[in-house]
């Protein structure tokens, strides 16, 4: 037997591939997690924009915390055309906000009210082959848990999404919320990094009254991985990770 | 495509615009938390006011925590005329203690009792457009809350808030109890600073046996912002921010 | 406008009131908190007594974790002559224990069983109107939650005490409990300092294996006031802060 | 009006009655507290023992932890001819062991089964006056709690029971475990502490891998007392509170 | 009354006796607590062997967590020749582990399914008397609190256990589990350390990243005992303490 | 009576036999716990997967938390031939992932919908007889005590599978979470490490912003085990232990 080789998905965040045997492993689901305003959403917009952009691999985005409008803004604020590539087919974003606040869509790509699990994976499994995406973002896992009204199995439920999404073959990140790592609990529900491939923490360190970012791989399985807590920085330009940085 | 730019709401707090690129994102809603006495309600009553007096921008205060008259006399104590502006119909302030605690108002503005969520927005709506505002704040969330029986579900109830509020095109300021922010925790419930699109912090820090304020921005999307903690002190004008001084 | 000012209630407490611009601001609530021992009651205790004795404001202690007779005998202890002024009208004592161990109460005023917040409120307003109160004590929120079985929607117990004792116009302590402030919780539920219009914490400190008292101010709305920590001491004579001291 | 001066209660511990101004108020309730093994049982039943052996106060003792005859011999074990005084009607040990756990008992004075904190009460008072004790302990109040099935209202047991015991005019000591009353809980119910009108705590501190006893005097109502840390030892005599050492 | 002396049981673990006036008092309840691995098991177990193989008492030992069959061949393991005992009348093992696990036992000693307390300690009784037995260990509290459904009221339980055992006359060790006795916490429940006569913990202590054990004595009702954290290892011949020796 | 010799299992990680008197007790079920991404499914993989190929002894991987598939790969990218060894009868991997979510499986070996923990070890049981399996690794509890909604009486669960596994005489890894092994608490229930007869923890420190891996044998009866944590890498051929590393 030859030892079998993982493909690799660039990840479009400079800095973040060489530390990962070249980007995430093909098909696979990493979990980025971080407390308010680490940059996660900035984080898997960029892994679909870039996608799109650089790769040529359309992408899908489903937003339920924020606004497509506000996450669409936001990602022009970075110099990023989303519109263009949504309109050229490679970029989908899917409203997750509209029906959970009772307000009707104009958005192409939105869900419905009253969704189960089962009933929110075929819709963007759905849209995941209108575009022939290779690329898939979930923002966030609390908020799909929330609307789904699943809080309390929450472990399985993370499972069958884990799982179904393995299945449709698109590289997937999912993000929730880790108010405070430092204390050792990674995610809201203190399960999701279990079921995830792959987690990276992005969060604050304290230095000199002064909030720095960092970046810290904490789990890739098939991958050879720096286990060293990275500066980065949100730029006008978007995340960008310094290998070579101290965040002291 | 060229790069968005964001138009900036002036706050109306001396020395805080310089570190938000001139102000807030316009339209959007943030987040201001902290312990008791950290000066949140003096910030959001600031905003509103600067507005109306400064930048001819009419805003609306919902008090849910201190009855509209303590409330106006503590703007008067900082030299503020709320009560001429109110007349002008620039700034306009619904009493929500009232029919809480089962008085009834004399206030020109106040919520009616029993009210949802959805009542609530509506009630806020028509204020807003009658004195054509363009600036809102909500004293607090924790309030809000539990008058509406809401804290159950309450990351529902602050989607909904929160989208509506967009909706409206207001910029909005919410506020929030954090009672130990050193320890992670930055709100009552652990949730409203990922629905927020802005977060900012005043708390206390010891130092010599006597208590220092400080201020964090600790998100603003769409913003490259300090991510230091400034001192700040509640003069007899109101908030002051200093950002070339030092809390040690 | 001119800049509104404030009237000022003497504390009754030496030391105290230059280090909040004269006394409380006439008509507010203040909340007294802090661990068992700390002075809490000895400090509401030497506000209404002095307030008879030095301002001529007659006033009103609610006693519901002491027996009348008891916080009577302690206050004696202080060289405090209540009963003189109980009988010149110029303090009240409501019996808050009696009916609440099922004893018939031998107090001149007494709650009776089974209150709820409006009946004891009422039962309040009607002794303050008696002797023409301008100070009230209630030591303390918790025994009035259990009492009133009130625990769990304690916020808005407390937030219609705290409005219909602002709409009495007296000015008002109430005490709750602080097990470890140093940890950040301010208060048993964790509620009450966001309600109350000032917030004093009288605490311990361990210096040489010895327990040192200091106050702190944490909160005074429409008050300049010093946030130092302040040794104080119980007395032969009761309560006297240090403000030129050092805790350590 | 002359200050009124307190009437003491000789403690018989000895070392302690010059740090409370010569002993416990008369009449008053105090709260032993403690760590297993902290000397809690030791305490109380010297405060007995000693009442009726050098001051002749007969006292009672309600035993709800151990078996009577287990406390008489640790007892027999310091010395202390327990025996002799109960024969001679100076001292009552209640049994309330056997009834909990459905035992018949032999002692003289047993407490039933099924008693609520009324009949827990009466049996007391009854006992207290065969007698004529001056002195009551009950160890130990979360005995109480579990044996009255009172652990969810037990603020409510403690005022009755501390009311009633006032009432009755004997000097009581109550005992309640405190894990590890570093972290400021002095209390298993958090609450005890607040009702007891003296606190005393018996501790443990780990200098050089070894355990050393303090005790802290809390709080003493209508008592100067010291608040430092004294070294004390359990004897071959019982109880010795050193007030010149140094727990370091 | 001349001075009462307890008679002494030897432990059988070396070092242990001295620290201890020569052994446990005849009769009582220890509690032996620790974290997994700490040596609880052996502990006990070396308690009963040698109590046949040096001071001729009969012992029993009723095991619950682990199957009499381990037990036997870990104790084999330390060159402890149980079996021997066993058929000589002098040790009895209970076996607790089958029926709660619905496997039929090959045990000679077996407890039955679906037993309450009162059915438990019938049959420990039982045994205890088939051998005459002097010594007793219940491995462990935790195990029956479940096998017996008894975890709400688990200080009832327990304080029936004890009494009863008090009563057999025998001396007696049981077990529980402390995770992390550095903070305070004794006992998974909290309530065992208050209810057994005697307290010894058994526990890990970092030193350059390698665990050492050490045994503590925290109480030891009518004994003067160290209060020392002492080294101890766990030999091929069973539990050794080392009471002069140092753990850092 | 000889002393009793234990029959060592070869584990299959270099440099961990060395530290345990050869290997894990032949028949012994032993715990591997750590958080997210700490090497834990590559250990337990490790261990069936070398036992196959080096000592000949075939083993069962029960997968609950991966696809088989993702597990296989995984295997493979460490340069383990797993299919080989499974169509030889050596190794089956048990698929406990597609019927959980709904999935049908391709897998040979499956566990079915609904089952309960008799199921579940019946199921087991067929596969370890069926390929004459003397290891056995289930990947992991947590994941077990979800699918068969046994999390209310874990410990009963674990009793019942520790018993009947030990039963079946083969050497059993199982897995379990910690999320922060330095507060003490060692498994996600905490429960896990008192049921199994070993435990191991992988664990991450951190050192220069950097983490590092240690591997700590916490507990193993019948074993004179080393307790000092050692530094171990994932690397390209597996989990290699490094017996005279040092991890500072
Ligand atoms: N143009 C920009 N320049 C620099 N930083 C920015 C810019 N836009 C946003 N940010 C930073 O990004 C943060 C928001 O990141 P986001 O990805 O939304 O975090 P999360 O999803 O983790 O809450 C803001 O708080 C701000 O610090
Ligand atoms: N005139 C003043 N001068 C200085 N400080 C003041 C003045 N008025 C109020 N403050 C300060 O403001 C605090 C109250 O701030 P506030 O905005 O009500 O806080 P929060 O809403 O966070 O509880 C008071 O505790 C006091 O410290
Ligand atoms: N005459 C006195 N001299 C000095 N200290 C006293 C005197 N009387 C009471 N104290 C102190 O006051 C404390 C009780 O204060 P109190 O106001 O009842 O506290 P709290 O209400 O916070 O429990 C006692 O513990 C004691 O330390
Ligand atoms: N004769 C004695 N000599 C010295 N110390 C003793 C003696 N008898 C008991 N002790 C100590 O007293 C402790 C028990 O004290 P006790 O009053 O029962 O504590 P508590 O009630 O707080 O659990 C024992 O653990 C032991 O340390
Ligand atoms: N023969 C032996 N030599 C040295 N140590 C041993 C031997 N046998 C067992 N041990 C140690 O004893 C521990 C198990 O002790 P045990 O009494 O079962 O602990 P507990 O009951 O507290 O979980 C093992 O983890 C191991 O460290
Ligand atoms: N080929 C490899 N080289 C180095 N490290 C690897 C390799 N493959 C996986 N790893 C490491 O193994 C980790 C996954 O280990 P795993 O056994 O799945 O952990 P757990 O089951 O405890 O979550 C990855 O996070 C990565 O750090
Ligand atoms: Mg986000
Ligand atoms: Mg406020
Ligand atoms: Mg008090
Ligand atoms: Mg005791
Ligand atoms: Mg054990
Ligand atoms: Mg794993």
């Amino acid at each position: 037997m030859s030892r079998h080789t993982v493909e690799r998905v660039k990840t479009g965040i400079p800095g973040l591939d060489d530390l990962i045997e070249g980007g995430f492993p093909r098909g696979t689901t990493v979990l980025v997690t971080g407390p308010t305003g680490s940059g996660k959403t900035t984080f898997v917009a960029q892994f679909v924009y870039k996608g799109a952009e650089l790769y040529d691999e359309p992408g899908v985005i489903v937003t339920l915390e924020e606004r497509a409008q506000d996450l669409r803004r936001e990602m022009m604020n970075f110099g990023w055309d989303v519109k263009k590539y949504e309109e050229e087919g490679k970029i989908a974003i899917i409203d997750g906000v509209s029906s959970a606040v009772g307000l009707p869509s104009e958005e192409r790509f939105a869900l419905e009210e009253g969704l189960n699990i089962e009933g929110f994976l075929r819709y963007v499994y759905r849209v995941v082959k209108t575009i022939n995406a290779r690329r898939l973002v979930v923002d966030s896992i609390p908020s799909i848990a929330i609307r789904l009204r699943e809080e309390h199995n929450i472990r399985e439920v993370l499972l069958k999404l884990n799982t179904i999404l393995l299945e449709m073959g698109v590289t997937t990140i999912l993000t929730t919320e880790a108010e405070d790592p430092k204390r050792g609990k990674l995610s809201r529900y203190g399960v999701e990094e279990y079921v995830a491939r792959g987690v990276i923490l992005l969060d604050f360190i304290e230095k000199d009254v002064e909030l720095k970012r960092y970046l810290l791989i904490r789990k890739m399985r098939e991958t050879r991985h720096s286990m060293k807590k990275y500066p980065f920085e949100i730029t006008e330009d978007g995340v960008v990770v310094y290998p070579s940085g101290e965040i002291y």
